[in-house]
């Protein structure tokens, strides 16, 4: 693994449990990878990995590495991605998939060429394995709602309320990429696609900075990515998504809203109440329909029958043990894990084209039907 | 109508708006009465009554008038009741029946006479007519919660949270007759006897009162009645339910919460979101089972045709212009309205069980089975 | 009065009623009018009115009459607004204001001309006076939530979600003027320029249609009007609020959603639970911070002095019973009520704004700064 | 630890993470005790255990074992936990402190002998460590509830529903001691008297069974334990404490719920939800009081600051972790660690005047003032 900063602290948590709850290849945490030694050594001993490296390249030399998993910030995923599926290792990359879309198209083809030589590759939309979600996408794919037509996602956050809040890399569009759009729209745009099987066409989006300059280390500075972003896309099937993001959203801690509503059922979801699954049956008689809360801990709801007994809830960090559970499954089995780097591709694709939108007076821009994205 | 404090204000709504929504026998808003002859003037006039008076007497005399509405307080039910019965006017008692149990004894002793000559009565359980919980009797009715075990109700208030909150007549024995248990537990025994349309055939109780002395006009007086009670009933079915009500439960304004457990299913009901029933359909697979919020609003449930689309709540008034409505169906019918004087002496009866159980370090005491109850 | 479908049936309960709860100056319910002779006796027969009749220009000559409340079509309010403020009634008219802009137009200057005569004119947006948004208001307006940054709305209806419902003159633009976006999201835009106190400078938007055909008499015909729409504000204070709205949202019933984010607080607020405001204080400790459920209901809360003791809740209709009361209030005081037709016209300007962008692939429409919508 | 079933999985799950979370001293997850050696083998290679024994008794003698963790059945706890403490083990035991009353007693003498030779003992009520809960505790223990008058405590769970459900050990009094009291009640108990920090001076209870046979190995079984409680039990400080536990409350799965009403403020929280705490502060102004959704994941909530950024919810499980870092840190700071076998002890004592009371038709019993109790 490289990187151990709160990504890495998640990641080895899941690997260091995975296999106490879930029957999985067996495995060893060897190396964690980082660039400063007594930080990596603090770390390795504290998140269970029995070695620590200063230079991730050495690594991918190792005959004694079967995977890496890349926790180290979005502009260095590129360089490692490609060179460990070069070296024949299996790859798990953070999200977003890189800082730029000619990275991502770089990584994905370099993810195609290392999957037909049996070398799998997967990108850590982790919500996707958020118990929850998992069930409201075997409903949906059920046909329980009928014809999707309208989804509204939003993710809401409000650690920059506070317009003291200081500046960070993270506020930098040259380190960042972008802000929320990147950070947090990207989750719930690949909730849209993940949970609807489907493909966006178009969009119209906006971007917005309420506080643009922040104090920083030598006085204030500017603020150069969005605090909040606004979008509606459209999707092949004729579903239409609308999608809000803020970090300025006061009272908002963590909150990924998905409501999705179609013609015989309709979902809704909060990620701040994650074992909870929000579910109306329109098929009903007319007397007796309402949004049911179901408590996702029954033995029959995806993930669950390994952790505890029906109502016994749990956390945010479990939707990585669930992800490393599904990625060593897919390496044992020899199967492409989901979601693939394609899959993050396609959703740079679509931040790029909301960007792109935002800058041209949030005019409707249509996305290319591309090859790549056809795995999605 | 006799009497123009609260619950007069609340009649007359109903009786003033009732013919507007419901289709009901044609009838006036004649007399009110009261004995301030200012105050029932102005009362009259606000709530459209059409004359006053200031002896109840004068009014049983006038072959114009046909139902007497008794909002007097509770130590003068009897009296007018059962005066009114015998001049062949049908009656409308608000709960509780009376303040004592002989009292209440008579009036439905009365109330059976008259009713053998055509002559209606019925007790004011509004909350009976919460179009939530007379859909929670059909689903209960039909089966849809199988056997039921297990009900939890509990009435909290917190008018009496703070200590400095003056005395009144509602705090002492003579004029009240009881505290919390009279005022609030009634409300919610007589919701678990007409939910479960069962029958009480034991108790263990409970009183306490938190605050026992409180500024009065001379001074600091002696409270005298409960500030909550607790208890638990046995009922015929074998069903078990718990009673919590409280008048210093800090927060909590008007929560009549019940909670019903069966084999098949289980409901849910706060007064304070008195549009929303919460039903569970445990013969739904597990994997999709869930409280569902129904927002009982649909032309399809109890008395909703005659209000708003769906979605437009009603509020808590309403459940009187529905009383009015099935009473005036009723005596236009010639059927006995529900609930009747029986059913109001049932509750007091449960109500003293309760009293002499506290009295009684709680020990389990038996209701008498009586003809009277078995009209419940 | 003119009119008696569904708000003709909602005013009339707030004429009949207000005088018993508010001290309002005295007034008579007089003539209901309607073409069909025996519809509108039996409706006025039923809803309080003294008299009827057919044609609404008789009305406009008698002395009598003070005050028109206009509940007929959109597309006959400029008419008879217009006639009427002439013949110096105060006029009450419901949204929307008018079905074109150049009706619209013309009734706010008959209605600036009528006001400088003394005649009073107000828009019935009934939501201003929903007790827990007046409380918004009222917090926005104290500071409460500090610099307000970012606002979302939806009013989430699903009535139209089964796509065999038939077509109906709703559907219809030369009727209807539009679908979702008059109907709904004139409420959802009316509240966020009230609670704000703030004025729209520029919008994006789009317009969908699910269902591009429905049942009518003769066949299949087209709908012509939206089924949803989406829409982004820029406010003149800069703030930005999205705005959704849906015919198609399964499940959702009547469900106007209000989330205002500021730099010290935020609100939160549905109409299906329209007694409960959602407020976080975030200039508390953090350790203490979260969303406080305000049952608006105490009498310091607005309006809820007149009903009844805190926790029994009101229902939808009441607010238009406060409409009237302020309506009358200010009559009585030779002041202008709010909102104003100016109010009303400002949101037809944004709503239209909102369709040219549609019309424009979302791209961004400015608005101009009228003198009309100076009075906002 | 001794047992790898449900609560050996639970605290395994503790003792592997602990330090990747908090500081606290080095340990070793030494050996796992079961009676079966194929299954402890597992057992210990999935949750980390170094090696194993089937006799616990082998692991008393070892030099090289300085805590003992006993999640055997109740009815070992004794016999274990007394030989533990003589070999002068630190021990921490699983909830209930023994089945019988006179075993607690024994352990809890033991328990105070090893402490004054510097050998710590805890018992494990786990839901103290639930952060909420510590964070109501901290409130409560400040004064922010004013003087404490009412306490509403319920366990719900509904796993005996089903009434073909298997008879099992669980429900045969010989084996399990109790049933719904014992597994549960003593839960909700133990928080009345934590969270008040109080001391209960008498009880009446009542104890029923739904259900009384079921299907077993042989035939239909007699049930001979509790599937529901009910109880009222008198504080020191003059508060009363409802308390409701059920088994067969259909559509509840792992509810305890606790309610608790001061002077000043109120409390609620349940445990399907228990990242979140409801708090109502009732000394702000009416107009905006209401009871406020903590979302208790801020860095200055107890436990938080080693987890996951705000937002990012915890599970169940975590509590186990809270558990043993507080013991890990009593020992290492030889402070005994909180709670006591003395608090064991006392909540045995309720739970047996509970059935005292039950036996006695509900009579109040009460608590005799133990020195035992003292350090409760």
């Amino acid at each position: 693994m490289i990187g151990y900063a709160f990504m890495g602290k998640a990641h080895s948590n899941a690997w260091r449990n995975v296999a106490s709850f879930f029957d999985v290849p067996v495995f060893e945490q060897k190396v964690l990878v980082g660039r400063d030694p007594a930080g990596v050594e603090e770390a390795a001993a504290k998140y269970g990995w029995a070695e620590t490296a200063t230079d991730w390249r050495t690594v991918l030399d190792r005959d004694d590495i079967d995977i890496v998993d890349i926790c180290a910030p979005g502009w260095m995923h590129a360089e490692i991605a490609i060179a460990a599926l070069a070296a024949g290792k299996h790859v798990l990359v953070e999200k977003p998939l890189a800082n730029t879309l000619a990275e991502a198209e770089a990584m994905t083809a370099a993810a195609q060429a290392a999957r037909a030589r049996g070398v799998q590759s997967m990108i850590g939309f982790n919500y996707r394995r958020v118990p929850a979600l998992a069930l409201a996408r075997e409903l949906i794919a059920e046909g329980r709602l009928g014809t999707v037509r309208q989804v509204r996602a939003a993710y809401l956050q409000d650690w920059l309320a506070d317009e003291t809040a200081p500046m960070s890399w993270r506020l930098n569009k040259e380190t960042a990429g972008s802000g929320a759009l990147g950070d947090i729209a990207s989750h719930a745009i690949d909730q849209v696609v993940f949970l609807l099987g489907d493909r966006v066409t178009e969009v119209s989006g906006r971007l917005h900075t309420f506080t643009t300059r922040r104090p920083g280390a030598a006085g204030m500075e500017d603020v150069t990515v969005d605090d909040a972003a606004w979008a509606t896309l459209s999707l092949a099937s004729g579903a239409v998504a609308s999608v809000d993001v803020s970090r300025v959203a006061t009272g908002q801690k963590n909150s990924l809203k998905l409501e999705i509503y179609g013609d015989k059922g309709a979902i809704r979801f909060d990620l701040e109440n994650l074992n909870e699954l929000h579910f109306l049956d329109a098929t009903a008689p007319a007397r007796e329909q309402g949004f049911r809360r179901i408590l996702v801990g029954e033995p029959g709801h995806p993930y669950l029958k390994a952790w505890w007994p029906q109502g016994h809830i749990i956390g945010w960090e479990h939707t990585f043990t669930h992800e490393i559970r599904d990625l060593l499954t897919a390496i044992g089995t020899g199967t492409p894990p989901s979601p693939s780097f394609e899959d993050g591709l396609e959703v740079q694709r679509i931040l790029n084209a909301i960007e792109e939108s935002a800058a041209a007076k949030s005019s409707t821009i249509p996305l290319a039907r591309t090859t790549a994205s056809e795995g999605a």
